[in-house]
């Protein structure tokens, strides 16, 4: 048979380059079934004509499908579907839906479903006013180098790294550039069986709470707190507690007498941004050895202090090896990455080291070596010194706005970061705020799902500037400050 | 300070450009605070001719480190270390070790870490005889595509794909091509909400388990079976029953009275290769119905069926949604990109996803988008197609070697694959034999952590044909069966 050029057709806003995009229309074709063993393919000047495009191109996309042996080319004859073309099996059995009629709510109970999330639109991009949190920012990233690394781990030298099972290991030159380039920044010295890599910040939690909890034992966390924590504990079969932070962190003389495990975010506390002081420090250290707790430090964002110089980590201060150390790539590099660390004594690394292997394995290799790549090249640290740089003129510009508009900052911290916690009027709800700046095109996140279940307050909310344009920031202010008198009320000064 | 020249050396075997070299070597002078603000650096002339390279190498490197803030050039005066140049902050507080005073095994009762694994030593590729199992094969794997469309996925259009935090969300991409392209394949008709992607099949497993099992419920496993997945059923919370297989295998008609999930592999039985026949399925399928259990089918390396058709996959009889899906690209693409999916009702996914977004949120974007333009594509067909060619024959020349040497095959599948489940005489213990075997240059899999605790038996061992190269099997076999012999009997004919 032969193959009719009309069943070509360059779909609008495809992607790919018109080459890739014939290779597609016909090795779906084979892989479909609809083209078979024998059948011609239109000439490359017919398609090219018909399809309106240059003839080298179909050429070039011809000649790329005979090497991979969907087409083979019988000289003046003409292309045909190869008789060794891959092909999808053929079954007998006819596909059936993924039937519905099993009750697995009855087995599940829900239970993994149900938790409180922070809310966010999946197509924040497209609203002028985006302060949210977390997101990476085109216009600092370092696609670039970004690109230049990943492409160096996909070469030769690099197979087994990108395609090994690892099982329970890491790739050693990340580990290693780990070990001799970031944790000596926060006063950690480590060794290679010290640290674990983990898909990110929030795997790493998962991982220290399964490893150190369980039924009848205590973790505290801090009130409000990280919101992802609290579904990361439901799982880990143990009492919750939670204790309120004041304008320094989470402080020692309110923790409860029996506690087993204290996550703490010491350098910027999530999500009200304090910094806890050297003081307060020692003294929870001193109460983890009194009442032989272990703690867990979720040192994220230590990378973003730009007002000052970065207070060391709590882990730097622990000479008994009660503080497991939580760091991550996220808001360094970007969250898309899923890379993150776990730092402790081998006894704790080891056993969090055999859970991830049941749980996933490890990391995708290229994912590690591209970034031992960027680090080691020197490009990390351009790119954090850019963002810190473009993150001082932005908080600036919040702080000026911010006071224009006599909106009112709840916890700001000292260091920098990439938000600010605000306090709206007693009166206002700020999911429903929320909701109606969305209408405008600005982004805030409400505050009340970092707080636990009973008495949450409903009139904090979070405002990052790590996603808006500067010159956004004016504008969006405004609207806000406006959402709120709208509610009735004159915003606190 | 002018910085000597002879503080630069290049490392014998270091990877990487010259151009890297020197990059990196600067980088890591800045930010160690070797080199600081002012300092200059040498001529490029001077650097060049130190370290033997040619100038313009040096003049690269240097003008690409000014684009990043490290250096400053001032015309004719040279290079400088930039004011504005990264820096690792300076901490008040000496870097302590990671104590290790704090007792964790009375924490963690060392639950993870104790559990057998298969053993196999990290440098397999410079034995010259692996007949180990699950590993990529570099002289099959279609790396240059597969680098082209990673580029690709790195692209500028790509960016929300390569950076963002899904949560719990997919690649739209990965997703449809999926459920349009491998699902049918297996007779499988599913709708986006059916099917979430996983860190690999292990990741697949490790949900499905935490999601059906818990206190008091029962799971069912094959004996010998999947040894990882004994593993994550120890920390699912649950009791479990393993069921010998035998040459067809799962006999539903030895499936104890009370089951809530059975685990089974009926494609290619794990390690066994045995095909469950479709009679068979069909009863498995009528006693889930009749006692009320669940089925988590593992249909791992379908892709590699040369010999025969593939059958349906189990899945596709499933009328009643009581079949949870696994598939992965581990073994068609690569271990190391942990890649897999579940496939289930849409109540059974969405706990699946609510539970991979508390422990991981979600695959790296970069990984999902790179899938999804190989596949599409049509990159991962061919590669199969040759895969499976040479399976194929590698395959023929295992059983003319096996055969001339008198091995005994215990489990060969009628569809192919990638390896023999092989019986040594009852006397030999491939454990002791793998070691031995191993001072010679040749890896083979013992047999023992296949199979549950009590009773296994240790003269079964596996030979994987994946990972080595067609030419070096007969002298492979031959040194096993030599090996064999040395215990002091005769291979069994």
């Amino acid at each position: 048979m032969a193959v009719p050029v009309e069943s070509f057709f360059l779909t609008p806003g495809a992607t790919g380059t018109l080459q890739q995009q014939i290779r597609q229309m016909v090795t779906e074709g084979i892989l479909s079934g609809r083209l078979r063993p024998g059948d011609r393919m239109p000439s490359s000047r017919g398609l090219a004509n018909h399809l309106g495009i240059s003839r080298i191109t179909v050429t070039l996309a011809y000649t790329d499908l005979v090497a991979s042996d969907y087409l083979t080319s019988r000289g003046r004859s003409g292309y045909f579907v190869s008789s060794e073309a891959p092909t999808a099996p053929e079954l007998e059995v006819p596909a059936r839906g993924a039937g519905q009629g099993y009750d697995y709510d009855r087995i599940t109970g829900r239970r993994w479903s149900r938790l409180a999330r922070v809310a966010r639109p999946e197509d924040w991009q497209r609203y002028p006013y985006p302060f949210i949190y977390g997101q990476a920012d085109a216009t600092l990233f370092d696609h670039q180098n970004w690109r230049a690394c990943a492409l160096r781990a996909l070469g030769k030298r690099d197979f087994e790294a990108l395609t090994s099972d690892y099982y329970d290991s890491d790739d050693p030159l990340l580990i290693e550039y780990i070990l001799r380039n970031i944790l000596p920044r926060r006063g950690i010295a480590a060794r290679p069986g010290e640290v674990l890599l983990t898909l990110g910040a929030q795997n790493a939690l998962w991982l220290a709470a399964q490893v150190l909890l369980g039924p009848g034992r205590r973790a505290v966390v801090e009130n409000p707190g990280y919101t992802s924590l609290r579904g990361i504990l439901e799982q880990a079969d143990g009492t919750v507690v939670p204790v309120d932070v004041d304008d320094a962190g989470l402080p020692p003389e309110a923790l409860p007498q029996a506690a087993d495990v204290v996550f703490v975010t010491p350098s910027h506390h999530c999500p009200t941004n304090a910094t806890m002081p050297l003081a307060r420090r020692q003294a929870l250290l001193a109460a983890a050895r009194e009442r032989d707790f272990v703690i867990v430090e979720d040192d994220y964002e230590f990378e973003m202090s730009f007002l000052r110089t970065v207070s060391p980590s709590l882990k730097s201060l622990d000479a008994e090896g009660r503080v497991i150390y939580i760091g991550s790539f996220s808001k360094s590099l970007f969250p898309g990455l899923r890379l993150g660390y776990l730092v402790g004594p081998e006894s704790f690394i080891r056993e969090a080291r055999a859970l991830r292997a049941d749980v996933l394995r490890h990391p995708p290799g290229h994912v590690q070596r591209t970034a031992a790549y960027f680090l080691s090249l020197g490009h990390y640290d351009a790119m954090i010194n850019r963002m810190k740089a473009a993150y001082r003129r932005r908080r600036t510009v919040m702080e000026e706005a911010i006071a224009e508009h006599g909106l009112t900052v709840a916890g700001q911290g000292g260091f920098g970061g990439s938000s600010f916690w605000m306090r709206a009027p007693d009166h206002v709800d700020t999911g429903e705020l929320a909701l109606r700046l969305r209408a405008k095109g600005v982004l805030i996140e409400p505050g009340q799902v970092f707080f636990a279940r009973e008495g949450a307050p409903r009139n904090y909310y979070r405002l990052a500037y790590s996603s808006i344009p500067q010159g956004r920031i004016p504008d969006g202010i405004r609207l806000i400050a406006e959402g709120i008198a709208a509610t009735g009320h004159k915003p606190v000064a």
